[in-house]
């Protein structure tokens, strides 16, 4: 039976529990807090950029793999070099961990991404705003997620602060008509599977909910999307599930604008919606097991995220009214904005299937 | 968040983690053993027969449930004069307890059961060959499953043994085309919902496998099985899954075998065949929440039971040849003939569906 520790106890590593579960595999969790989502399965509780904790954690798993991609890479080497089977490993997560290393990647890979520049300087960042017609997106290299760490700037002097701590990473501001994410799994020995390229739909600079597949997609698009992850997936050595957060621009190219190195939330509407879900996958692609089918088990998927929130009272309510629906709760208190769960629907009719799962959401909104 | 405690740390109880995940429940189970199926969620070792050590474990749930029909109704009457919440209940949980009393509710109910006597004697038994054309299916009243407790008899001496424990089952012994078997929820508050009926198929006293819905049923059939279950349900005040095993008679009748009260072998393909497993359905069930739509997410759904064991590299096997197969493994120790786990596949084409199913199972065949 096969042991798999997952670093980091977040609805990501909780939402891996059911397939390990189902595929008999043992599941540990390194916890932030006793009281982290993934607490089921926490067989620890420790600080991820302590080495020390993390090596012990890691004595007796046959793979270690994330929740989220902060742990350092001098956690990460420490691992390796103790034997450990780190998935994905240190090399691939580097992109995922700093933003100019994975621009600087990706054009060597020649994949279609926003014009950008390193910029250490107010001069430096006014060229780039100069070229892109005095407007762009800056971002730190490292610790931004949804939505932090970026900023829409017109002068040099709205970014001072960050840059006093380093280079940032400019990018042109892309007129966009949608943003789509296109999921991939890669084993170590090479296979990989791409699930449907799905629309995800930010409010805040946080994902609010994503169809499934996106609707109305050309077969260029899908093909861009298609390659434009599998490019990534080989030429990183990523290991694991791989999410590309992609612009579809207003001139109609797919380019690249985040990745993330592990289950993510575009995917969730595998769990339902698609024969192997992104977290039975993950599980499967860092052991270096055979794939899973990824077709879909119905026309259209939609998941819709809720904050703040699941009281039990409205969890039923929500049951109640939606019978259809899957409700899924983080286990997280209470708080104002916080990622606590979502909704899933999956169905024949997309108009169908965004109504129920708006409906069955609706009951989560304060 | 509602805390639910399952006693008995089985498969059953094992299968629960996923939904209870999914939904933000706490489970806490009280397992027979440290290894047992379930252990990710045990919260205590300890015997189900022993009212102190139930007592404690149920301290802080808010319902208890069950793995299994073996607790005593001594424990269970305890519980609920504790204050406990417990669901199905001991006068429910009686009539999966003992097949006599099982047949004498069921009679005064009206529902259609083979022909059935209590028979405390030779003579008795005798009397009842004599009617039905000198064969019988004797049961012990409690304790049986899997075949055990069963045999069937053309003498009284036959059963001399357990004649002298007290009085018997004997039923005609039903002439059947095939087994079938009636999946419903119910809630304490009344509401239930039925799954479609599926056929099962015994090797050697043990359920093998499971094709869902039943092929080639007559409408007649359906609503005989649906009316069944519904009666029984409401007419016993089951609560959380029941499970009503029956014949298909050669003659046409759909009749009674045996009841569970608890999720069952039979619905394991609702997993990923429907669109509310048994086991979340279970749950919310038992917790009087909203029951779940049951709309099957696929035309058909094989499931496969797999005896002996999974090791991963057979694990492995089979999903490298079947990538659409879902594989279950209970996390159980090799034993020959042991139930460790089971393979589910869905999809369009019942003869793609069973072919899938049974190459994956294959694989673990020893």
């Amino acid at each position: 039976m096969a042991v798999v520790g997952v670093i980091g106890g977040g609805q990501l590593a909780r939402m891996m529990i059911p397939p390990a579960t189902a595929l008999g595999l043992e599941i540990r969790v390194l916890a932030e807090a006793a009281d982290s989502s993934a607490r089921l399965a926490a067989s620890a509780v420790g600080d991820y950029r302590d080495t020390a904790a993390v090596l012990a954690f890691a004595e007796g798993c046959d793979v270690i793999t994330f929740d989220h991609e902060h742990v350092p890479q001098e956690v990460l080497r420490a691992l390796v070099a103790a034997g450990a089977a780190v998935h994905p490993g240190p090399d691939a997560l580097l992109y995922a961990q700093d933003k100019l290393q994975m621009r600087e990647r990706l054009s060597q890979l020649g994949v279609a991404q926003p014009d950008w520049a390193r910029v250490s300087s107010a001069d430096e960042l006014g060229q780039f705003l100069t070229d892109h017609a005095g407007r762009a997106v800056v971002k730190t290299p490292r610790g931004g997620y949804d939505g932090k760490g970026v900023r829409v700037v017109d002068d040099p002097a709205q970014v001072a602060d960050w840059l006093a701590d380093g280079p940032l990473l400019a990018e042109e501001l892309v007129r966009f008509d949608r943003e789509l994410a296109q999921l991939i799994a890669r084993r170590p020995s090479g296979d990989a599977r791409l699930w449907p390229l799905v629309e995800t739909v930010q409010r805040g600079g946080v994902c609010a909910e994503v169809i499934a597949p996106a609707p109305q997609l050309t077969d260029a698009q899908e093909r861009a999307a298609a390659e434009i992850a599998t490019t990534i997936a080989h030429g990183l050595g990523v290991t694991g599930v791989l999410a590309v957060e992609l612009f579809q621009a207003a001139d109609g190219r797919v380019l690249v604008n985040e990745l993330a190195m592990r289950p993510h939330n575009s995917g969730h509407v595998t769990i339902e919606g698609s024969t192997t879900s992104q977290f039975e996958q993950h599980l499967r692609a860092v052991l270096d097991w055979p794939l899973g089918d990824t077709t879909p088990r119905a026309p259209w998927g939609v998941m819709i995220n809720v904050f703040g929130g699941l009281p039990d009272d409205r969890i039923a309510a929500a049951l109640a009214h939606q019978p259809e629906a899957k409700v899924h709760a983080y286990g997280k208190g209470q708080r104002p904005g916080r990622k606590a769960g979502h909704v899933t629907v999956i169905g024949a009719e997309l108009d169908d299937v965004v109504y129920r799962a708006r409906a069955a959401a609706s009951h989560f909104d304060a």
